[in-house]
């Protein structure tokens, strides 16, 4: 569906964002509406406690559904997220960390998409997000089109 | 009520997580219960189409949050977030944010707090969180006292 | 700016849905963006251990966002919300409570605010709610205006 | 794992809090972990434009996950809802709808679940839920027992 490869998206989110590329994400799946996303471990993710920090796992996931996004409407850099909730179910033992991103539901200007966050290769997950991602008015859509399944 | 200073806490948020370190925030208030976290304009905070992305302000939101708990029960760093949950309103125009962080419920187990960040100098906000911390048993007050008032 | 009095929400609120108007809510204060809505108590709200249940505050607080919504573009019903987060910050005794709804953000497509609930005259607050609410596109403003603010 | 059947949770969902019993749900599956709730339509949930209002549905939600918390754990009536994240997907037509809850992290203290709903027999998700449950300290099992886990 969109014109976008795995391997366009994965340099999108390492370069489109220096403090996020930082994060060295790889993209491990890119299919319209599923996407998933791999956190390699490094040292400078820790919290105190020895475990990986909060903060990288919501740019994980967040970079998770700005992929699901993608997947469906192409490179549509404006989309922006309106809204994100996350849960922390685990600590996240230092190891990678992979994030499963799922559509929800896709409208001409809403795109809601839920992502799992587990260990590489363990299905114990350490956190869950859902989020809202709002497409531009100057997507690609014609807006008059556009407008009309409103959200 | 707790026994970490303003300076104190600032070294924590710098130090404690060197990926989070990286956004050099500084505190600017540090009360028990109300938190001002200045999260100073990098170009590497900087998305497509020329704002500040949303992962440095779900980190600032969770560094407010984290200084608010902190406020209360002093230098418990194991505290973790359980929930976060955060809209973002506006574009955040490159420029620094603060983020204030206010209590919302504290308790022997769980702290909520929300966070409202907008730009320094400037009352329209770009992104409102809320979320919680968990505090973990071997903290400071005896367990068996902690325990009574059950999160 | 609302063409909308609080009489007028008050029937709304007690007469849009029916499962809804049994909480007969009354509407406190009805200005652009600052809502307030009492809910009495009704012995039918009561779960077990003594205190109101989670979803009578949920309600409220989606009638306060509702109430926000309506106060800013006027009687458009078919706004609805997209997403609600809620913090149950300490067990709500038996007592009428008071939900104060507050805009957080106003936009041609979407509407973000926030409610505090708390028993009538008690500082402690019960609840804590953020949501958004999505215009409908044939609302009142001209569609090809209403769209430039994207969302 | 739970000393609780489906039928004896219908009972507590149904005759707990009489206001939520008015939806007079239905429980379909009751597995540690996993239940499913049926909310069958009434005319009294319907709201302007002819949907099911989002309380019915954030009740419902509420109920799945009380459902997956008491799966666990047997009949701790007195487990609360600390927080609800809920997405609305599609506009809800007048129909049953079919919550299905799921573990996402069992604790001592807390327990996180999702619930996706969707119209019976339908595929395309009305909403989609998230949130915690905490056990009160006076549960089931030891006391000091159950807080070294910590939530």
């Amino acid at each position: 569906m969109a014109d976008l490869s795995a391997a366009e998206f994965e340099r999108l989110a390492r370069e489109g964002v220096p403090y996020v590329g930082l994060l060295a994400v790889r993209v491990e799946r890119f299919e319209p509406g599923r996407v998933d996303i791999l956190l390699p471990f490094q040292p400078m993710l820790v919290r105190p406690g020895g475990t990986i920090c909060g903060p990288a796992m919501m740019a994980l996931a967040d970079i998770a559904l700005y992929g699901v996004v993608l997947s469906l409407v192409g490179r549509v850099e404006l989309a922006v997220t309106t809204d994100l909730n996350i849960h922390f179910l685990h600590r996240a033992r230092p190891a990678d960390l992979l994030a499963r991103g799922r559509l929800l539901r896709s409208g001409r200007t809403l795109v809601v998409g839920e992502v799992h966050i587990a260990p590489l290769g363990d299905d114990r997950p350490v956190a869950h997000a859902t989020g809202t991602y709002i497409l531009p008015p100057d997507g690609r859509m014609p807006p008059c089109t556009r407008r009309e399944e409103a959200a």
